[in-house]
């Protein structure tokens, strides 16, 4: 079968993959469309030493021809941290196109059926690619309290930005999106705040010995090593810092202001799917202006190209 | 009148100096003794820009003769910070021998009356000078959540990480001192797991996949670069890391791993002195096996360059 296949160097189309064989207790889903995510770039480059079909962004048929989707964490459900609910830290998982399994640009994905999740009629094809990041945003709320007296900034103007963006957004706190692109910017809507980085550094510094211009909580979605440090800068004492940025390499940084103000900085990776569809369904969340460019599956050199240009939106893969 | 002085070089004793005029609002307290933290050895070199009287730990006389100390961070009482009771984060605050506010290495010190705390008959004058570092050990137990059930790791075998250890030991946790020194590491007592960094590293290594050798909360308490990473090894993931070490340095590290992990990092520094007064009156923690050399005030010079010596006990200065 077609399938994207990252080598280690580079994301290629091969035509010569054999159709997945399911593991014990998996399913096969007939894959419909697939997102292009930075993860996978960072991917296709080699950074995580993954080799395998890429994709786990993406929407699917189960065997009785239903919508569906899939997380991509794979565990084995026998562990002491699975036996505590903890799925997605699972020390043996396995996860969709990013560590020892194959991922969804192909016609066929073998995944666990625990895993898989119904998509409603409300969600329409294009907007259910985005039930995996926007999941991921969602984490934010399991892990830290968010309330309508809250200021929060979100670093980022790409997708992963905006979608936090909306999420805290919908908790009644004030958000502020921090980015460089005015035209991102513009995307997050007439109830957040845009502001450019510079001007957020500027608010904070003129403020000086005042703590009313920093943040109770700051998400670092910048994909950036320069996040972390803008969001120690903007961050009030005693306040929270969400980090969602992952980079294989090492940042310098001062890590003196986490004491001194006695900051706390979380981890955050993935996060629950149906919290996502549901509010994808009821159209509290509309992800659809993040949207860019769709390539079919045999055109898929060409869509992450244009993935990997600045500023694009979230390129889907068309495949069956 | 005598006092050691840090002119931002070196900690002198200098016998020039004018005694204090209290600020409006301040009283006049009588030292007997202040102890040398690592703190004021970073001052002395000019680490933190301080100009002043050096000395935050300490017993003095109160107008009554009573035996007090008082808190270390004299806040302006005004502000919204204050307003919340956050005296420790107030943008305004003063913070004796160690910012805007001269300290105790002399024999009178000027501080805000409402920071004063009596020091019951029941501690010593020995015993008195650790109720500043360990409030500040106590600090943890208000920031996160501590049980029996919890795996814990201090990273540091000098005074604060044990303290830190006695106090984590307090709640029923299994506690792991986590150093490089026999002496040191033996001082912790038989209710303390000791391990060299390089037992318990090889012990997460072996153990792999298996998250049973890492820790639910790691205190880094090392005072050094090493310690985040080496936190950041041990801890489980879902876990906590306690950073109590201030670097005037920026440090290098993978940040991958606290994201990925989902890891909390929290930062924590001064404490509740009426818990660690109490917890030194009742015997609940006793760190006289800490206490190092005694000096008195004319042989300040002598006493700084004790302590800075690779695993001195808590130098003391005799005042009065
Ligand atoms: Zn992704
Ligand atoms: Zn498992
Ligand atoms: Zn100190
Ligand atoms: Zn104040």
């Amino acid at each position: 079968m077609k399938a994207i296949f990252c080598d280690g160097v580079s994301a290629r189309l091969r035509t010569d993959l054999p159709e997945p064989t399911p593991a014990p207790g998996e399913v096969l889903l007939k894959v419909l469309r697939a997102g292009i995510c930075d993860t996978d770039l960072q991917l296709a480059r080699g950074y995580m030493g993954f080799r395998g079909i890429l994709g786990h962004e993406f929407l699917a048929l189960d065997d009785q021809g239903r919508r569906v989707t899939a997380e991509i964490n794979q565990a084995c459900r026998a562990c002491p941290t699975c036996a505590a609910g903890q799925f997605g830290h699972c020390p043996h998982r396995v996860v969709l196109g990013i560590w020892r399994h194959d991922g969804a640009m192909a016609p066929w994905i073998a995944v666990d059926p625990r895993t898989v999740h119904r998509v409603p009629d409300a969600i329409d094809d294009r907007r259910a690619i985005f039930i995996e990041p926007l999941a991921a945003a969602f984490r934010i709320l399991e892990q830290t309290r968010v309330d309508s007296h809250d200021r929060v900034a979100v670093l980022g103007d790409g997708k992963l930005g905006l979608l936090c963006a909306w999420v805290l957004r919908s908790t009644g706190a004030r958000v502020t999106l921090v980015g460089k692109h005015a035209a991102k910017l513009a995307l997050a809507g007439p109830e957040i705040e845009s502001r450019f980085k510079e001007e957020v550094e500027s608010q904070v510094q003129t403020a000086g010995g005042s703590d009313r211009a920093r943040f109770d909580l700051v998400v670092d979605a910048t994909g950036s090593a320069s996040g972390l440090p803008l969001a120690l800068k903007l961050v009030r004492p005693l306040g929270r810092i969400v980090l969602k940025t992952t980079l294989a390499a090492e940042t310098s940084l001062a890590m003196a202001g986490i004491v001194i103000d006695e900051v706390t900085v979380i981890g955050s990776r993935c996060g629950p799917f149906p919290r996502a569809i549901e509010a994808l369904a009821r159209g509290e969340i509309d992800p659809v202006g993040l949207l860019g460019p769709e390539f079919p599956l045999e055109r898929g050199e060409e869509a992450f190209a244009a993935a990997a240009r600045p500023g694009a939106g979230k390129v889907v893969l068309r495949i069956s």
